[in-house]
């Protein structure tokens, strides 16, 4: 967005449907996401946030569900997002290593926010995801205060940078610098026109099983490398999904659950130690905290008309690995650690992708 | 219902809300139950008919649940209905091994009442509920035949019988005679008045751990009855919960799972061999089978209306296991395998309940 | 195997691990796979049986598992699966509407291998998998006979067809003909030689999504083709996972969770009406039917020893698809309606795979 | 244990089965409890830590498994525990607010006893359980801070207090002071004698709900008190299992669901606020973090060994609430809230037990 060379800057148009204005998760109305980078050295890390709508999201809980591809990770929240079916806070994106701290930093955040919580009603559920980025960021140091989190949140906004920001800062993928990308798909239903808008924090993958709209692009640069790395995949990838359908959890989840296969696609086998976590909302309907004393109205397609938003999120998800692949920069960090950058790579190499 | 003694009649009082007009599954407007009993020496078995609307089910489908206390069962239909939310075909239980013919039966009836299944729109997904007679039924013999499910839906009533009969004929319930009970319970929310029904097939449980209302009335049978019989649970309980309240699919699951407490509250310890499988379904919203091309309104209460349901469900289903033991009648069956009948002992030991 | 041109006869490998001798699930010894085809006019269906070893199931069991894609299916059998981890039947794959009639078969058919079920030990848990031919078969007319069933287990062997046979008579793949397909990959740990071997019935996805290795494959013949026909995807796919791997219930739920990686990357977008079911067994463990009184030993890999299982399994599935879909050959059946065949699609349009 | 009058101690013995030494979760061999307690005017919270054995958890991982009852809750680790199956940090409760400085203390002392973590080996999943204190405690102060963990984790120790301790301390049980139960069963199989041990975090109930052993305690309860309190449930409960049972981790997920079984008879419903967790583990085998480069042997007793386990844990976990609610104390809190405690009352209205 923010002139960063994106992937369809590369000629590559993944899928048939349409994109969002921005092509990016803030397509979704409403939906803004925030940065704070750490890059100094041994410390490559950061918070990434996504606010789910301009309102109060906890006394205006919005449809929710997560899907677990693979569960080596320690996403918190998803326990009650289940049970419930809603997000009443904002998304924190940081490393494994500070969900601690950023539990307790959202926490902080949403007790100013409702001064109610912990007096006239219960407790709020902070939702918290996460990657390892411990090859290029010192981890051990739990960099990532408080503070950082407030900032990301602050700094929210409909246009965000990809790539090596936030906290994708320190995170590889397909054994390249990898981190935020993001993506988004339009499509006409009888009822109304909707989008779906994806954010993946990519930290996962070998080079060699890297796919670019089926072209086996990562067995190519690896020939050209004479250099070589560990090539064991111990990454992760968080995905968020918004949309503005009008669904109910099942149905939501059904649709986050099709993001595998837009992951697959560019490569992944979905490894042991890739902790591989979606979680998804709908802004279609705002459940309120307090109890109305009226039954609730929540508008839901008919599950007929669900196979646009699959194809969707597949395609929105492949673009938004792929984009935070592209648009990555080359980091050096912890112990000299370092990963180049695709985009370098590729001029180095000169090979063009379409 | 039909001039069987219940637990109420024995002064027993289950909880503290209301019951509906029958106390049974019924009660919920528009549920019918059938019966089709064989009881003739080694053939202790039948098959009992849920039907849960009076309309075509196929093509006004009904937000639906279900959830697995205990999987060591053979219920049919729930991945269907897990994924996409809905009941559409009636519910038959009977006995173990007559399973395929309960669903091939089901499968014939849906094709009937639906000439366009297989030729215009897709399949349909039979619900088909098990426990194991073999105590009293000789279920090698596989007495079940297609005849025995149509007639058991025809059959289908708002009044019927409990104990012996339908599918629970050849049925054990705390090493007594069990089989089939029912109950309900009503409530009043800000919006409406509300029913949730309940009826078991129940088949579980070893005389030492009967509980009624906090009373450990199988020990004092046990004490009482100089003869014993083998006290190993292979048994099972199908819990089939009925409501008008308007709610979602995910709602109708927290709502169903309570019924382990009213279970558990009759002495269970959920035994390893006891297949305990619960299916919910809401008459509140009819959800068409065929697109229609507008958004679906689903009516759903605010999740803090909840606790009501859930002390209905399990005070209902616990009064369901107790009518089930209650209304039994002694049965000899295969190779004069017999258990008593809780009535015949109570008056037998000339034990008051109340 | 039997003299069909298969995937890799058209120069097309897939992956980079090694095959086992017949690249079939039948290379995992023990494994046997039998078929009974019914193709006349109107009826197109039939029956494939997979055999998971040797001696008595039922005496022996497996350790199994399954996971649901997409529960858009009938699958009988997953609930006591994953409760108690094992399979103790063969696995019967047919039509959707045939299930009742399959299970009753597989029902008899342990029965009879197993006179101490409802005598002296409880019940068997059958295990039916099932796509919707109703395209090309009469599905309505429930063709399947349990004859049809016990002959399917009799043919059972090591080597058996592909493509329009078995239970795949009348199965379609990217609205193409499709059916059975199978595969293998063989790997080295540090404790032994392991095998993973897939069987697919493929019956789901439109033309213009069909990718092979990387190939839009499916776009270039939509463009030579004049005619068109229904791309609605009203499919599904049954896959079957086979290993000899020493691993937990759990391991194994995580292995074949990887089938979608190989299913997404030959095009997937997994429909909404598109039943995906996978279950998979273990032959490395026997589980004892009966209490030997003393503790089991379960011997299983160490989870750092996963991801090459993952590897194998993504594609072996993606070679099974693969191949249902270049053996299957042209079927015209019910009222006239009829698919193509890749191969004849391929001479026709004079294309190159490779 | 420590000169505490316990349920026992008041004549009630609950269920069949024998207890350990302690009766307590310490009576499995190696786990141990530490709390610390901060009790001072409107700070009425603390933490208490379960050390599963002896050793560095880290390197020697225990086979573990969560289940949910209720997901109103905020329970960390559980998704990496289900995907894996192994527990690898000590367990910490702790007030629903103060889970993220739990956490990060948590990860804190892990990184200390594992240098390698971060560096030369992937990331730790910190296991935290929490209540919600607010009645008591002003929660939103989040008087928890990381010296509180670790002091906690000192403190453990096979003996340990029950009642107004560590998490406990600001938690209320069926409207009364609540707090930490424990309670264990030996029993015997063919192949040795074994232990299952509960702790609970009580923070659930309504008074007129309580049942104490069938007896209806609570409802007498009310009618003696001429004062009243608020009789909505915004409780939860953390059921902490741990047994020496050598168990696969769907076995032990068997065992620590029927936990609901002894929660129920003592008067739940389960209801809609009360977030309630179950966490087990077993101590029966050592899961080396590193690879050893053979198949490792899992022991496992037979599934029809399963019933004792499914008593005996039912039975602890009845005794363990009943225990945290007769040893607590009576706490004046935040804002003068209070709660009388349950042996103040019996003995203030001369009510006897047994």
């Amino acid at each position: 967005m923010r002139h960063q060379k994106r992937i369809r800057d590369y000629g590559i148009k993944i899928g048939c449907l349409e994109t969002g204005r921005y092509n990016a998760i803030t397509d979704v109305e409403g939906v803004t996401v925030g940065h704070v980078t750490l890059s100094d050295q041994s410390m490559q890390t950061g918070v990434t946030a996504i606010l789910p709508h301009t309102g109060n999201t906890f006394k205006e809980k919005l449809i929710a569900s997560s899907h677990i591809i693979n569960g080596f990770g320690k996403t918190m929240g998803t326990i009650q997002m289940q049970e419930l079916g809603v997000l009443e806070t904002p998304i924190i994106l940081t490393n494994t290593l500070s969900i601690g701290t950023a539990a307790d930093a959202l926490i902080q955040y949403m007790l100013e926010q409702n001064p109610e919580i912990g007096r006239s009603t219960g407790t709020v559920n902070p939702v918290i995801g996460e990657c390892n980025d411990m090859f290029l960021n010192d981890v051990r140091a739990q960099f990532i205060e408080k503070e950082h989190v407030f900032q990301a949140i602050h700094n929210a906004s409909t246009e965000f940078e990809e790539g090596s920001v936030g906290a994708g800062t320190g995170m590889l993928c397909y054994s390249l610098k990898g981190g935020i990308g993001t993506a988004s798909r339009q499509f006409q239903l009888a009822h109304g026109e909707y989008t779906i808008g994806v954010l993946v924090l990519s930290n996962f993958g070998i080079l060699s099983d890297l796919m670019m709209n089926g072209r086996a692009i990562g067995q190519e640069l690896k020939e050209e490398l004479l250099r070589s790395w560990e090539e064991k995949d111990k990454g992760s990838i968080m995905i968020i999904v918004a949309t503005d359908l009008p669904v109910s959890e099942r149905q939501l989840n059904r649709i986050i659950k099709r993001s595998v296969a837009g992951l697959s696609r560019t490569g992944s086998i979905i490894t042991h130690g890739s902790g591989e976590v979606i979680i998804g909302f709908s802004t279609a309907t705002k459940i309120p905290h307090d109890n109305p004393n009226h039954c609730l109205s929540i508008p839901a397609i008919h599950e007929e008309e669900m196979d646009t938003a699959f194809r969707a999120v597949g395609e929105a998800v492949e673009e938004s690995v792929l984009n935070s692949l592209v648009t990555a920069t080359h980091v050096v960090g912890r112990d000299g650690n370092e990963r180049p950058a695709f985009k370098d790579l590729i001029q180095e190499f000169n090979i063009r992708l379409a």
